[in-house]
C-alpha cells in the first residue's frame, strides 16, 4: 500500500521568499513547482527542480493564470485558446529546468483560481487538457476527483491523479467545504494524520456533519506556507509510514540520471 | 553556394501587433522568434512557430532581457546566474511551441540590448553561453563575428553562426557603424542586395569610408518592421537567388514531420 | 445644443503603437486616457496628456484591470478592496501627467472587461465608485445608462455621464446588442452620423429590430483603432457640427493654463 | 538638536510580504514608501500610507526602475526621458494614497540600483530631478551627500536632504565602503547607535581604516528587513532620544488632517 504526498513549491519570486521548500522536499514525494505565471522566477525554478531531484521528489508543473499581483488566485476569464498556450508555455519553461536537473516534468497540476475554475468551467478545463495533450499526452494530470477537469482529461486519454486535501473538511457528497464556512480547515495534526491514513486505506472519513464519506485519492496534498503546515505535513508522512503505508510517488522516480539533451 | 536569411519574428504582444511576419516567412530561412521576455505572448509564439514550420523556416530562440516596457532594448545589469536561468526559461518555453509545430528550437540568437551587451560584456556573454550549453549543447548560436559572445560560445564547444546585417554600414575594421552616425543605415534596396551578394560570394564590400572590407557571414539579417523593410528583404532574396546563391538555412530543415513527444 | 465626443487614447505601450491619437484629438472633446494597467506606459501618458491639453480635449482616466497581456479585456475576479486601490493608483498616476500638462483628470471611465463587468457586478461597481469617491468626489464618472455602475455612482453622490456608442446597434430595451450577434456593429459612416444626430436631438433611433428606441446620452463614444474608425468619427463630428449641435466637453475646458503645483 | 530617521517601507507585493513595517513605523520619522515599480502593489501602498499617517510618519516616494523580478536592484540603462516619466508616474500614484490618508508625498528618495546609479550617472540623475521638478518643485529629495543626484537637484532649486547609513562603514573620503568589502556592514547595535549619535552631533566617526571622518547628514537610514535590523533601528532611536537628540522629520508633520481633495 502506497500513497503520494504532494505540495506546492517554488513560489518565491525575486526578492520575495515564500514557503519552506527545503523542509517540504524532505517530506513529500511530488512537487507542484510554480512556473512563473503566478509565482516562481527562472532562478527559483532552477533551484527548486535541482532540489527536488536531489531529494528524489517528482516534479510536476503547477500552471496558473498570468497574475503575479494576484498570485494566480483570481479567476481570469481567459480565452480558452490563449489559456491553452499559456499552459504550454509554462510547462515548456519548467521542463527545461527539470531536464537540466536530470529529470522531466512528470505531471501537471493547475494552481489556485485556475484549479478552482476548472472544477466546473468546461471551456477552461478543456483548454488545459488540450495544453497537456499537445505538450505530451503521456503526462498525467492531478486534480479534484469528480471535477470537470479530470473527466475531460480522461476523455482525452490522459492519466488522471485524484488528490485529497489533508487539512480540509469534506461535505457528505465528498466535495470540499468552502473556506468561508466554519470548520473548513482542520488544524489538529493528529486528527489530520488519522484522516489521511483512513483515506490511504480506502476507509471512510467523517464529513463535516459527521456522515462517513469515502474520499478516493491517489495523492494527498499538504502545505508548507507556515511552520504549523510543515509540522502537519511531517506528522502525516510519519503516521502513514509507521502505519504501513509507503510514501511513494505515483510515477517511478527518475533514477536521478544526469541530464540527457541529445534528444 | 548558399546563404541563410534570418529575421526577427513573433514580436507582437496581446493586442499589439508588430511586423509583417507572414511576408517575412515567405522570404527568410531562419526565424528568430521572440520568447515572451521582450515581446511575444504564448499565443504569438504558437502561431509563429506553426507558420514557420508551414513555410519550412527554421526556428531560433530570440532571447532577451525581461523588459516588455523597454522591448528588451535597454541594458539590464542582470546577475549572470539569473541571466542564465532567464535564457533557459525562454528557450524551454519556445521549444514547447516549436515541438508542437513539429520541429524544435534549432539555434539561439540574443535580442536587442542583450545582443549588444554581449559583444563586449564577458560575464553576460558567458551567462548566455551557459544557458545554451545547459539546455542543449548541440544548439548553434548566432551573433556578431568577433564578439565576445561568439568567442565564448566557441570555447564552450558550441557551433557559431556569424551574421551580417543587410542594411547596415560597416567600419573599415568590419564592425557596425553606430546607428547614431550618419549613413549607418542603408536604404537603397538595390545597393543593399548588391552588398549582400558580395558578402555571399566572400567578396569585400565598401566600408563607410570607401575602404574595401571583408564581412564573413553565415547568415544575413533582414528586417520586417516596415513595408520598406519587407521590400528590401524580398529584393535581397531575389537578387541572391537569381545570382546563383541558394537561400537555405544553416541547419537542415526538419522535414516538417508531425510532433514527436514520446521523447 | 451640445454633445460630447469621447474616445479611448493613449493605448500604445513601449515599442507597440495603437490607434491614431493625433487624428482623434482633432475630433473628440473628451479623451479616455489609458493609465498603464491595460495599456499606456508613462511616456505614452505624458505625451497623450500634453497633446490632449494642446487640443483643448478634456482628460479622463480610463482605468482597467491589471492585465497588459489581455489588454484589460478579460474579466478578473478581483477582490473589491484591491480593485478600489488599483483604480486609485491609476487615477493618481494619470493625474500627475494631466497636471504637468496644465490640466487635471476630469472624469473616470472604466475600460474593457471592467466596463462590461460593472454593468452588472455590484461589488466591483461599488469598488470603482469607492475609488473615485476616495480620490476626488467631484470627479464625474462615465458609463452605460442603466448600469449598476452609474446607479451606484449616483447613490454615492458622484456626477454621472451617460454615453452612447456611435457605431453599435441597440436592442429595443436600449441595451447594446452583443458583438457576437450579426448586425451588432454599424459600418456606414452616414448612417452612424445620422443616428448620432438623432441621439443628440433626443429623438429615437431604430433598434436592431426596427423598433424606435430612445438612447439618452451625454457623450458619444467613437473609436480610432482603424482608418475607417477615424473616418467615422470625423463624419459624426462634422454632421453634428453642420446640423447645429455644438461638439463640446461635458466639463468646462481648463483654459490650458500652465501647471499649478503650488498646492 | 534633531535628527530624522528614514527607512524603506511598503515593499511587500501581492502574496509576498517583506519587512516589519509596523515595527518600523513606531521608530522612524520618514517612510520611503515603494511605488509599485520595484515593489509595492496598490493595496500595500494604501495600507502603508494610512499606517504612516497614523504614526505621524512623513511619506516619501521611493521611486525605482520598473523591475519587479529584480526588486529594482539592477541597473537599467533607461532613456532619461522615459525615466523622468516613470518617476512622475510613481510619485503620482503614491501621492493618491498619501492624500487619501490625509497627507501628501513630502519627499522623493530613489531606490536600489537607481539610487546607486545616480550617485554618478549624470543623465539619469538629471532625469529624476526633472521628474520631481515637473511634479512639484517644492518636494525635497533625499540622497547621498556629494552625489551627482543631490548636486543636480540643488542646481534645479530643489531642497536636498543628505542621508547617512546607520549600519554602513565609510571610507576616509566619506563615501560608502562597497558591500563587497569586508567590514562594509556594521552589526553591533551599540556601536551603530554611538556612530549615529556622533553624526547627529556633527562629530567625526571612524572610517574603515580608523581615520576620523565627518559625515554630514539630515537623516539617518535604518533598515527593517530582519529582526536584527529592527532591533538596531530601535537602539539608534533610543540612544539618540536619551542623549538629547530629538527624533523628528525634516519637514513638518501634516497634523493628520482628514483628506482634502477639493484642490
Amino acid at each position: 500500500m502506497t500513497m503520494d504526498l504532494n505540495s506546492d513549491l517554488g513560489e518565491s519570486f525575486g526578492r520575495w521568499e515564500l514557503g519552506d521548500d527545503e523542509a517540504l522536499l524532505s517530506i513529500v514525494t511530488s512537487a507542484n513547482v510554480a512556473c512563473g505565471f503566478h509565482a516562481g522566477d527562472p532562478t527559483v525554478l532552477r533551484r527548486t527542480c535541482a532540489a527536488a531531484v536531489g531529494n528524489g521528489v517528482v516534479i510536476g508543473a503547477q500552471v496558473g493564470y498570468r497574475d503575479l499581483a494576484g498570485f494566480g488566485r483570481r479567476f481570469i476569464d481567459a480565452d480558452p485558446g490563449e489559456l491553452t498556450n499559456d499552459v504550454v508555455y509554462q510547462i515548456g519553461a519548467l521542463d527545461a529546468f527539470a531536464r537540466i536537473a536530470g529529470d522531466r516534468v512528470r505531471y501537471v497540476k493547475p494552481h489556485g483560481a485556475l484549479y478552482n475554475a476548472i472544477v466546473h468551467h468546461e471551456a477552461q478545463a478543456a483548454a488545459v487538457v488540450e495544453a497537456v495533450r499537445l505538450y505530451d499526452p503521456e503526462l498525467p494530470v492531478m486534480g479534484l476527483p469528480g471535477s470537470v477537469w479530470l473527466r475531460a482529461a480522461e476523455q482525452a486519454g490522459l492519466r488522471t491523479i485524484r488528490e485529497a486535501f489533508a487539512d480540509r473538511a469534506y461535505t457528505p457528497e465528498g466535495t470540499l467545504v468552502s473556506r468561508r464556512e466554519p470548520g473548513a480547515v482542520l488544524h489538529d495534526p493528529r486528527e489530520i494524520a488519522d484522516r489521511c491514513l483512513r483515506i490511504a486505506h480506502g476507509e471512510p472519513v467523517s464529513a463535516i456533519d459527521g456522515t462517513p464519506v469515502h474520499i478516493r485519492a491517489d495523492s494527498l496534498c499538504v502545505h508548507g506556507d507556515s511552520p504549523g503546515a510543515v509540522q502537519i505535513a511531517r506528522e502525516v508522512a510519519d503516521h502513514l509510514g509507521t502505519s504501513g503505508v509507503q510514501i511513494a510517488p505515483f510515477v517511478p522516480r527518475s533514477g536521478r540520471r544526469p541530464s540527457d539533451h541529445t534528444r
